[in-house]
């Protein structure tokens, strides 16, 4: 098999070839590995590489591959963590300074289950300072660039993850998302990254950021591997209470990529607002291949749209100053400068303001629901805009400036507010080469019905076999 | 029939004699009007007394008998409400001067449900200032007192309630409890009250305080009463969005009186505090009682218990000021100088102290999960001392003083927090000749099963039969 092919497998493509023994583990950690020595050091995708134990781990999968142990769905296969998933005896940052020198002794639930799966944890990936921030410009580990154009951000909070990914550092990589941190990296690096359901996840052993908000969730190369990580991780968990007890359904297994008669909506107010011209059109593109595949087209409107920003900064600064209360009084030159003054900010707000937010975040739970009495799922681009250049605070879209700060969670911020699940998937590329992603969202627990239009999408456009040239 | 006992009468009694025309609803009305015009003046318990509507209704449930139409649950039956549930047309209050001369023009749920039961409305009942307090000492419609001892408040916020079914002024009540306001003056005046468990009573049309705290509830003179009035109240509404749509059981039918092998339980730190020797007199003997009726006492531990009081203030305070944050800029001289102080105090409490409160709420409602694990009720005090004296701010317990704010609420504001159902009984009076009162406590929804145990008390007690001489 040569080189470029083998970079370019899924998850699930792997899986298969390690069972048929087509492909070794240790062959193909060393090939990720490669890959890290090469382009990490200009990307900054890692904070830690587990070299070792990694290649121990490729070298036992590789064994109960030759012994013919019965094999997890994600045996021998590399994937690595953004760096707020406790792995047990590895240094968990957070992205911080604070915690360079965090050691968990316990895995996370996540690692837990992907390590069950059989999965080979090849390292902790690149993040935002506490996952407070969407550029993961990191001033404590390197400022990650996009493995597209190094000129630009990858996005983030889950920037480390977007790059590796894309970049096949490893085949696939868990991300946190409060307010678009999974599914901004994805659409920016040009990768699949999904924000299920609140709950559906269980937050053992994950370094929150705001309770009410955080979610984690897979990012992939393809809809198939997000289906098939999901499967892996999602279920109850007594350890955390937020958990859902819900059954997980077979999302890999009922991927059909049939929508036909699927009634898809588009909320008119996230069209009203500054987009970039060429991430419209393709959105636009889009619609038309999800019309021509069967599913039905409908204007929906989420009438309280503007009260999602504010409500957002209102809910999760606050939440977040209350977790790093201690250690910002104690230890506050362990923050720098532009998150310390985030999080005083947020210690600032009233409570009043906290409750009027949580007023504005029912009354968008309540615009979202009205609408799946209507559709079947929601359909947006992912962001406004392609990824904006490194170090810029400023964009500009349509000869407006925007913040890129507030500009990039746009879209993906409600669904934060209403815990309701949401995938990013590739849907063109910029005349500049950037990729644009794709959002679709569902009811609550509905995932395997995002699941399958983003299938049924992929099936049909070849955004998702580019890969960057590094 | 004498008119001592006409004035006796419960509800369930009332409703079978008007069924079987032993008494007119229009008597009825007429000797509530009767005790009203009698002890009111001094006792401060209505702010509307509707004569002439109620009269009419009355009339009209009285004809409605003579042809013999279906008759509600409730019909005929004389009933109040505390001056925060909306009647079309009425001024509804909320104690204050700010809403002296605010007429809804609907009907809440609750008095269209009690209506449609064919309830007599007699009028609107006094209470603390917009239901932020514990004495119903009402600036704006009177000090109230209560019927046992008139140097004595009757508790509140929602006094009025309390007592004018204690004093027969009504045949029941509905009252709003955030933090204890339906159970406290229930146990002071010597009547039942019950909080349901949150969601199970539609709030539509009831003025809020704070609402992650808020519960309505009836106040009646005996427990099947408050099985029958919650049996109509009850229920799904889609006008309330945190209303559940479980189903509601039939509570009156389902009072058996035998509680044999239900195990309750005594939470260790509820006991531990400052509390009136007499009421723990009362409460041990009570305890006694519902041994010998087959009950198996346990100790349970609530360790998070101290951090229930500065939880409710950190969560109450904020909650109520984002609901009068516009009235409190504009038309700060309508409220009193205490309720205005208050306010404030909640507009400036930080939103990371409201996030830690929600955090200490977790904890506080995994305590109370844990111990019905253990047992099907719990039990204390419903109050740690008999009703203070009117005016006095401070009040002494075992050598110890106390603030009579912060001390009335301190076991009844853990099942605000937690959303769990709790009824307060009558259970004995002091040496003063004031009642003291029993608190039990349900699992979520358990409803019928702490109205029970109630019930099967109340069988084998005589406190619910006395009545204040006035």
């Amino acid at each position: 098999m040569m080189s470029a092919e083998r970079d370019a497998l899924t998850i699930s493509e792997a899986a298969r070839l390690i069972r048929e023994r087509a492909v070794s583990p240790v062959e193909l950690f060393a090939a990720c590995l490669e890959r890290i020595r090469r382009n990490d050091a200009k990307l900054h995708a890692f904070i830690t590489v587990l070299e070792e134990s990694a290649l121990e781990q490729a070298r036992n999968a590789e064994q109960a591959v030759a012994r013919g142990d019965a094999l997890g769905p994600l045996h021998g296969v590399p994937l690595a963590l953004k760096d707020c998933f406790a792995i047990r005896g590895v240094r968990m940052t957070g992205g911080s300074k604070l915690l360079a020198h965090n050691i968990p002794n316990q895995d996370s639930t996540v690692v837990e289950r992907l390590r069950s799966a059989g999965a080979v944890i090849v390292g902790t990936l690149n993040m935002h300072e506490f996952a407070l921030g969407a550029t993961t410009a990191n001033p404590h580990y390197g400022v990650a660039r996009n493995p597209w154009s190094q000129d630009h951000i990858p996005g983030g909070s889950s920037g480390g993850s977007g790059i590796a990914v894309a970049a096949s550092m490893c085949l696939g990589s868990m991300g946190t998302d409060a307010g678009g941190s999974v599914r901004l990296p994805a659409a920016l690096c040009g990768i699949v990254g999904m924000k299920p359901t609140y709950g559906r996840i269980s937050r053992h052993g994950t370094l929150p950021l705001s309770l009410s908000l955080d979610h984690s969730g897979p990012m992939t190369k393809d809809v198939a591997d997000a289906a098939l990580m999901l499967q892996v991780v999602a279920g109850s968990d007594p350890r955390d209470v937020t958990c859902s007890r819900r059954p997980v359904p077979n999302y890999f297994q009922d991927l059909t990529g049939e929508i036909k008669g699927l009634r898809v909506g588009v909320p008119k107010e996230y069209l009203a607002d500054a987009m970039d011209r060429e991430v419209r059109d393709a959105f636009l593109k889009a619609l038309g291949v999800l019309q021509s595949l069967g599913a039905g087209m409908e204007e929906v409107s989420l009438p309280h749209s503007r009260l999602g920003p504010p409500a957002l900064v209102a809910i999760a600064l606050p939440e977040a100053a209350a977790l790093h209360a201690r250690e910002l009084k104690s230890r506050a030159d362990q923050y720098s400068e532009r998150l310390r003054t985030l999080l005083y900010a947020g210690a600032l707000i009233p409570a009043r303001r906290y409750v009027q937010a949580g007023q504005a975040r029912t009354l968008i739970i309540q615009d979202q629901l009205a609408a799946f009495r209507q559709v079947d799922a929601l359909v947006s681009p992912t962001a406004v805009m392609p990824a904006p250049r490194v170090g810029d605070e400023i964009a500009r879209i349509c000869d407006r400036q925007v913040n890129v700060d507030a500009a990039l969670p746009r879209l993906t911020l409600p669904f934060n507010l209403s815990g309701f699940p949401a995938i990013s998937i590739p849907c063109g590329f910029n005349s500049g080469g950037l990729p644009i992603g794709l959002q679709i969202v569902g009811k609550a627990f509905a995932e395997a019905t995002i699941l399958n239009i983003a299938n049924a999408y992929e099936r049909n456009t070849p955004w998702h076999k580019r890969h960057p040239s590094l």
